[in-house]
C-alpha cells in the first residue's frame, strides 16, 4: 500500500521538481541581469560611468599659448579619471563661433567652455574684472584675488544665473602695449592714433586721445600693412611671433598697461557639473588650476627667445612708451572705470573688491616682489 | 505496459532531476563567487584598491602658510582619488625629525614627505636651487623655469639616485630680509651684525662682513631678546606675525635677497610612486601643482593685512635696506654661488640651466612684468 502509494505520487514529485528547477533557473537569469546592475549602481559612483563631454573655445584650435590652454586642461583630466571623462575640444566656429561660447555653455549645447570673462561685458559687465582690466592685477595678484581675496566667489555669483561655474584656466602675463607704425615720443603723438584695442582698454585710449577700432584678429596683418590703423595690441611675443605682425609694423611697444595678466576662464553647465561625482568635480577644478599655471609657466619661460628672435632676425625695434603717456593712460583707466562701474550693482560689487584687493596688494608688493626685482638691477 | 514502465521509470526521471537542480544551483553559486572576483579584478585597476601612505614634513604640524601646504595636498588628493589614496600628514618629529624627512622618504619609511630642496645641501649640493637662491627667481620665475625651462628635469635627475621623485609643492613669494635690532643705514652696519640667516644666504652675509649664526626657530625669539643676535631672517609678514619676533624687534627690513621666491618640494619615493596606477600618479602631481599654486595666493593676499597690524598696532618700524648694502650682497651672491657651483658636476650643471633662465627671464621682466608693475606708480 505504502508502495503504491509513493509510486503515485511520482507525478507529482516530477512536477514540483521541474517547477523547482523552473524556478531556480529564473532566479539565477534574474540574478546575474541584476548583479551587472549592482556592478553599473557601482560605476556611477566610481570606476565605470564615462562621460563624453564637448568643451566649445573661443580659440582658433591649438593656437599656440591660448589655444593650448583647454588642450592641457582635457589631457590632464582624462588622465586623472583614467578615461571616464573624456573632453573632445573644439575651436572656435566648430560648434560655435567664438562669440556664442558663453550661450552655449549656459544653454547645455556643450558641457563645457574655454575663453575670457571680459568677452561677455555686453551680457555681464562685471565679467571684465575677472579677466583683466588697465592698470589691474598682474598674474600672482589675479589668483592671489580670486583663490583668497573673495574673487572667485564673486565670479560664481556672476555666472550663477545663467547656470554656469566659472573657473581660473589660464594666465598670459603681463601683455605687450602692442605692435605701432608711428613712434609715441609724448601725449601728442597719442591724439588721433587708430589702433586696433577692444574692450575697455579700446574706451581708455578714447578717453585719452586715440581712437580704438574692432578689427578681428585675422585681419590685423592687412590693416596695419595698407596703413587702415596705426597700431594694435595683441598678447606676447611667443604669439605675436606666430601672427607675423613683426613684417608689417616698425615699433614693438611696452609695457602692456590695457592687459596685466589677463585671466583665461574654464566654464561648466551647471547641470552637467552636478551630474558628476564628487571626485570628478574635484578632478574638474584641479585640471583647470593646473591649466591655469601651466600656460604661465609657458609664456614666462618662453616670450624672451621669442622676442630675441624677433629683434635679432627680424629687425624689430623695442620702444618703451614715455612716461607722461603711461600716467595719461592710467588717469584714464580710472576715469573710464569708474564710470563703468555703474553699469549695475553687480559691478559696482566687483569693482569694489578688486580695488581693495588691488590697493592692499600693490602696498604690500611695494616692499615685496616689486622691490627685489627692482633691487636685483642694482 | 506502457504506463508500467514509465511508472518503473519515475525514480530515475526524480534522481536525474534533483542532479541537475543540485547542478543548476551549484553553478549558480560559482557564478555568483565569480562574478565577486571579476569584480574585484576591475577594482584593482580602477576603483577599490586603497593606498594609505605617510607624509612625513619638515615642519611643525599645522604651522600656517609653510605647514599648511601639506594638508592642502593631502586633500586635494584624497577628494579627487575618492578616498582611493589617503595620506596622514605628521608635523616635524612626529615619526622622523624635520632633518630626516629626505632619508626617511629615500628609505621607504615613508611613501612621501614635504619639505624644502635646500635643507639637504649637506648631501645633495645641486639641490639649493630648487627652493631658491640669494638673488635668485621670484615664483613667477621658478615655475617658468621648473616646468619650461629644464629646471624639473634637472631636479629629477639629482634625486634619482636616492630614489625621490620631486615635485614643486608650495611657493611663499619674495620673504622679507628680516627683523633687527641694529639700524641698517650704510654698509658699514653690516661688518660684525649678527644674523640668524641658514645655507647659502648665510655665507653671502659673511662675504659681505656680517656674522651668520645657526639657531633654531624655536630659540629666535628668546636669542632676539637677550641680544645673543642682532638680527634673524623669518619669512613673510604672515608667518613672522605669528611667531611674535615684532615683540622683541625694533625694525622689519625688506626686499628679502636671500629668498625671492622658495619653491617647496613635495617628494615621492620612487617604488610607492611606481606602485599606483596612472590615474593616481597623475592625480599626484596635479596635487602638488595645486598646492604649489595655492600656498601663492594665500601669502599673497594675507601678507599685508599681516603687515598693517604689525606697523598699526605693534609699533613695527619697516625699513629698506640701502642700495649700496643691497649691491653688496648681490656682488657677494655672485662670488658664493660661482664657488658653491664647483661642488660637484652635477651642481655645476643646475646652475648653468639657472643661471641662463634667470639671464633670460630677467631680460624679458624688464620690458613686461617690471615695467608693468612699475608703470602703476607713475
Amino acid at each position: 500500500m505504502r508502495n503504491a502509494v509513493n509510486r503515485d505520487y511520482y507525478p507529482l514529485v516530477i512536477l514540483v521538481l521541474l517547477a523547482v528547477l523552473v524556478a531556480v533557473i529564473g532566479s539565477w537569469v534574474v540574478e546575474r541581469s541584476g548583479s551587472q546592475k549592482v556592478e553599473l549602481r557601482e560605476g556611477a559612483l566610481g570606476a565605470q560611468q564615462q562621460y563624453r563631454w564637448k568643451m566649445v573655445t573661443t580659440w582658433p584650435k591649438n593656437l599656440p599659448g591660448l589655444g593650448r590652454a583647454p588642450e592641457t586642461f582635457a589631457k590632464k583630466l582624462k588622465e586623472m579619471s583614467n578615461g571616464r571623462i573624456d573632453i573632445r575640444v573644439y575651436g572656435a566656429g566648430e560648434i560655435v563661433p567664438a562669440m556664442g561660447v558663453f550661450d552655449a555653455v549656459s544653454e547645455g549645447i556643450a558641457e563645457i567652455g574655454h575663453g575670457a570673462a571680459y568677452y561677455w561685458k555686453g551680457k555681464v559687465p562685471a565679467a571684465v574684472f575677472f579677466t583683466t582690466v588697465p592698470f589691474g592685477l598682474n598674474a600672482q595678484e589675479m589668483n592671489g584675488w580670486l583663490n583668497y581675496g573673495g574673487g572667485m566667489e564673486l565670479w560664481q555669483e556672476v555666472y550663477a544665473p545663467f547656470d554656469l561655474l566659472p573657473l581660473a584656466g589660464g594666465n598670459t602675463g603681463v601683455q605687450m602695449a602692442g605692435w605701432f607704425n608711428k613712434e609715441i615720443n609724448s601725449l601728442q603723438d597719442m591724439q588721433g592714433l587708430k589702433m586696433r584695442i577692444p574692450g575697455i582698454g579700446g574706451e581708455v585710449l578714447n578717453q585719452a586721445g586715440g581712437t580704438a577700432v574692432t578689427i578681428p584678429g585675422g585681419e590685423l596683418y592687412t590693416s596695419l600693412q595698407t596703413g587702415v590703423i596705426d597700431a594694435t595690441e595683441w598678447v606676447a611675443p611667443y604669439n605675436d611671433l606666430a601672427l607675423g605682425l613683426h613684417e608689417v609694423a616698425q615699433y614693438y611697444y611696452y609695457p602692456g598697461w590695457h592687459e596685466p595678466g589677463s585671466t583665461l576662464e574654464v566654464i561648466v553647465n551647471k547641470q552637467a557639473y552636478e551630474s558628476l561625482p564628487q571626485d570628478l568635480q574635484a578632478m574638474v577644478r584641479a585640471s583647470a588650476t593646473f591649466a591655469n599655471q601651466d600656460m604661465l609657466d609657458e609664456y614666462t619661460a618662453r616670450n624672451n627667445a621669442a622676442l630675441k628672435d624677433m629683434i635679432d632676425n627680424h629687425g624689430v625695434q623695442l620702444r618703451r612708451l614715455p612716461d607722461d603717456v603711461l600716467r595719461k593712460l592710467k588717469q584714464s583707466s580710472e576715469i573710464v572705470l569708474d564710470e563703468y562701474a555703474k553699469s549695475d550693482p553687480m559691478t559696482a560689487k566687483v569693482y569694489q573688491s578688486f580695488k581693495a584687493f588691488k590697493e592692499s596688494v600693490t602696498q604690500y608688493h611695494h616692499i615685496s616682489e616689486q622691490a627685489y626685482i627692482n633691487a636685483r638691477d642694482l
